[in-house]
């Protein structure tokens, strides 16, 4: 084998200086910009006597905090859990999220932080700064999906650099200047992250990757581990769309169209994943993966009036698109655009997020002030100020202008970033090594001859 | 092998026939009926100063949301891997669990919907619902832990349709007519879920069952993957029994009972386990299951003023009790009454649920304006309008005959579904192959040479 | 084989006395003292209008129940699961935990209640004492993991009662006679229980336990397991320091400052992880482990006014410690000082459970009027009634003298307890047989070649 002169994957030098330098940045960046906003400054007790206010219930972080440790399980256990299918890539799935991911939200706090929370030279953060972070990580969680297992941790880091700070460019362009809805980030985390990660993978294109083919699959207890991902995604997607959105009814609303439409996604999921098999059986592919389709495709009409039904509609159509999408869409996309997509975002994430930016465009167009009531129409969509004269229709044209420009941001910066990751610097793995942790991870030795002669003391022990 | 020949359980036009038209159904049925809640609509701003309201956090989203969470991922996580055990049964454990959850919840929305939350023709629905609806789901998980192996996800999809129907008429006579208390079901529930699927079990015997004797067993990593249920379960019980109890004082004592008892129950089951195996060896059957019977049994007094001592007196009997089963019940149900119970929920969800119902009943009959307070009193056992001469003695007359209700709905329901799913059209697997995976899913080959190979490049694959 | 003769480790009747015996004591000692408080309690509705609430929402159930649960599930999945990574002792790692916690909650509300909650001759318990009782039991887990596979069951719930008792007192001398803050308890929970686990294994110390060399290491899917515990860990701690602290900005600063702590520990973590092995391959144990280190030494500092890059600082230093720690103190400590220490708990809490109660002292010692409001000030340190006069550069002295206080404690506790568990009577193994399931529990055989054959219908079965 040759793998060793063909490629430096030692990463003993690399990975610790980028890991601490970066680090060292965030400190001094921090202390110059970042502070505590005025819920979690022990100036509080002035404020809410300023403020009116009579309970410390008022604080955000009570109407938001249940919702943050949601979001942030889906980020940490959900993605890493759901990554782990393969094989023998489960350190990296796992490890290699939890390090892009605590990297990212630092950056993320930064970078939106400048956009959203700045005041007086100082970026004042508390609770949905921290959901907002784990948002923006999200959306490099779903790229490094389409790249599992074919690049190095300094790569992934590099990626979340900048991926992070396209993700709060695109965020302020559709949340400020289009003035556009997206709680649940259907356009900003989904669709940008999907697109991005699909070119990224693009350029980084591996002609000879059927070398680890072998390694490409699952084992039994590695998609059992992946359930795990699955389930804490799906179970808390309904934190994760309403997690922003205005308190009370919003929040409320939210959480009910995404229950909904993850409902009806598994058993459209469950349908079409056996009936596109010969022999009828179930793919834990789709399981894990298209049953989730119903929650990104409400991200952004969540919070509006979409109904209950709306959302089954939505979720039952989506399920279809993503199975359909793994059977079908994704060996034609390697085969024919090159674009090896390890976990299949294009089917979970990049066609479930144009569904949810093309709903919310139509939910938002078909609004009413019979629907919503003269108040909560107004509310619902933010029409004060230098907004007040915008129509349902109107709002509905920006909607979907924000699903344009995601798109756009996303192939133009992982064009960019993509090409940037193809320098022979970053120490990534020769073809043959893809999918393997053994490049990366110190692997325990699995022994089992030993593992059995443990608890059978008759057995003699094999060597 | 004949078993191509003896029983066709090819999935392919059937599972997602089942699993669209009713999906289809489920959408014509909520557009037609299910509409927001005042509190999730956008009307709540007017709603808001109706009722005089002075800040969102007296939206019951608030109230309640946290609880929800927890008992979602009680029903998707906490039973869906507790079944795992089964060493070739995992994907169909939290699969099939998953699938049938999915659908269960929407169809309970529109049942339990149309007999509490009917209004002008609309089923109007808000975080409460969606835990009513994930507390129906909870008694088809229990049924499902009877047969838990023998079943095709049809079966499974046919007995949660007819279960949440049975389900819903049980609990509306329990709750509207009976006005019986029992917040977390150990009734509802645990006594119905638990009789309804041991009566479909037993409908559904197997005399050969034997031929897949070798499958029935865990594997070392598989009983680590059902302490994750059985963790989750346990954890977050004090929420499944608070979540739709009273604002206030009900949730909070409702949880401190929970919590107590189901740490007794831990010291219980060991003892027991340990003391009825010859070498005092601990098994994992009881630890995985028994340790949460102390949950089941406080599920209707747990809103009571049932005390925490109370609750550690009843959680140490219910895990003597659910230990004893496994030891000596269960083989005695298979053997003479043919009973085959997979997951053993007699012993963890029938046997307590009876505990739970009586110790309600009594706690119910023992009840007085000293202990309660006046107005505590009438609030707990909602002693009001028609109901407002009843005294606990009589309260407590008419929580024993909500035990006997649900038995025999449970008897005569699961006979009668027990009977549908005996026609030999569903699809279920030939009994020697119970158990396994293979039949429904397709399983992915766990050539272990080829894993060794992978990270030892020394050694030679073997082909 | 001689294992028979040497050691007696059937727990058939001890176990089960222990067990049984002392959970009728905990029963009676319940019913004797504990009653719910006044906001668990039917009296509620009369309390809210004594006290002027105008809202349910008021009762610190809604405060703090989310938090709870999720202190929770960092006591029995985060460090039940932390420990599953030996290869063959998951069951004993998850099961042991789960019944030493079960336990130890019920004897921390009696000890905890007596000395915080003791009212007219009862103990009034509410959701706060649930987490304060979660919390000393977590100084007990974090004991159990350097005795990791060492000790049989007995010896745990007998080291669990004399800890919990120590625990206690060293809790009340610190909060009350010392009035110092330790919110997420740096200096109660995991000084305390690090440096008392350590002298425990250092007086139970094995000089033949290279006789079970093989079975202290790891395989692939433990470490999986092993990582869904850090993770919980990780992603739970804001809510772990920030659970009993203030309503309002504490809370909220306590989450945010451990948020910054922790994901700046995990970078630093990587980069020595990487940096200190020869080929820069990253080490599970230190993932596993190092990337915690940022939550436990914020303990004491999170609901002061930290600032999030102090907190980034603290993290990052914390975690080069500690993985520092792991490659060259560990041996040491193994080799020099005979402290054998299974989890590392040296480098996770002890040395960062120091580093957090000096950065306490510091930023207590640091405070101004003007960084936190005049009455913020107050209201942060609780400078009222006799400790109105205290100024910051005392209470920092105070703050130190409660780690001085803390070390002896568990150093004296260590070594009375660790005799005690020496007396050969509580059936721990011979030490060929540590770290292995199969002494105390019944394992399952796992005979791949049966699986194998189960859905290769082709195979045939190897015997």
């Amino acid at each position: 084998r040759h793998q060793g002169m063909a490629k430096n994957t030692n990463m003993r030098w690399r990975l610790p200086l980028v890991c601490l330098l970066w680090e060292v940045a965030m400190i001094v960046l921090f202390g110059v910009f970042v502070r505590f906003g005025a819920e979690a400054d022990a100036h509080w007790e002035e404020e809410k006597r300023e403020m009116n206010l009579t309970s410390d219930m008022e604080n955000d972080f009570y109407f938001r905090y249940p919702s943050f440790q949601d979001v942030h399980v889906m980020i940490f256990v959900g993605f890493g859990f759901l990554m782990t299918f393969l094989k023998r890539y489960g350190f990296g799935a796992v490890g290699f999220n939890f390090l892009l991911a605590a990297f990212g939200i630092q950056w993320a706090l930064l970078m939106q932080g400048w956009f959203h929370s700045f005041k007086d030279g100082k970026i004042l953060i508390g609770v949905e700064n921290l959901i907002n972070a784990d948002f923006c990580v999200g959306s490099v969680c779903i790229a490094f999906g389409a790249i599992l297992g074919k690049t190095s941790p300094i790569q992934l880091l590099v990626m979340t650099l900048f991926q992070v700070t396209l993700f709060s460019v695109n965020e302020y362009i559709l949340l400020n200047l289009l003035h556009v809805k997206d709680a649940g980030g259907s356009m900003t985390i989904h669709t940008f992250g999907a697109y991005f990660g699909l070119t990224v993978t693009r350029v980084l294109y591996r002609p000879n990757l059927e070398q680890s083919k072998d390694k490409q699959g699952s084992v039994y207890h590695s998609d059992l581990f992946a359930m795990i991902g699955t389930l804490y995604l799906w179970m808390y997607w309904p934190s994760f769309n309403s997690a922003i959105s205005d308190h009370g009814d919003a929040q409320h609303r939210s959480a009910i169209n995404t229950y909904c439409s993850l409902a009806a996604c598994v058993l459209t999921t469950m349908a079409f994943s056996s009936m596109l098999q010969k022999k009828g059986k179930l793919d834990m592919v789709h399981i894990q993966n298209a049953t989730l389709a119903g929650g990104v495709a409400v991200g952004t009409s969540a919070e509006m009036m979409l109904t209950p039904y709306g959302s089954l509609i939505v979720g039952s159509i989506s399920g279809i698109v993503s199975t359909v999408g793994y059977v079908y869409f994704t060996p034609f996309l390697e085969s024919r655009l090159h674009i090896q997509d390890t976990c299949g975002i294009h089917n979970l994430h990049a066609m479930p997020g144009l569904i949810g930016g093309i709903v919310g465009a139509i939910t938002a167009a078909a609004a009413t002030e019979d629907v919503y009531g003269k108040e909560g129409f107004i509310k619902a969509f933010d029409f004060t100020g230098v907004y007040q004269t915008r129509t349902p229709s109107i709002q509905g044209g920006f909607q979907a202008a924000g699903i344009v420009v995601s798109l756009l941001m996303a192939f133009a910066g992982g064009a960019i970033v993509g090409g940037i990751l193809k320098l022979p610097i970053w120490g990534d793995a020769a073809a043959e090594n893809c999918f393997e942790d053994g490049v990366y991870w110190e692997v325990p030795e699995d022994e089992e001859s030993d593992v059995y002669h443990m608890h059978n003391p008759d057995k003699p022990a094999s060597p």
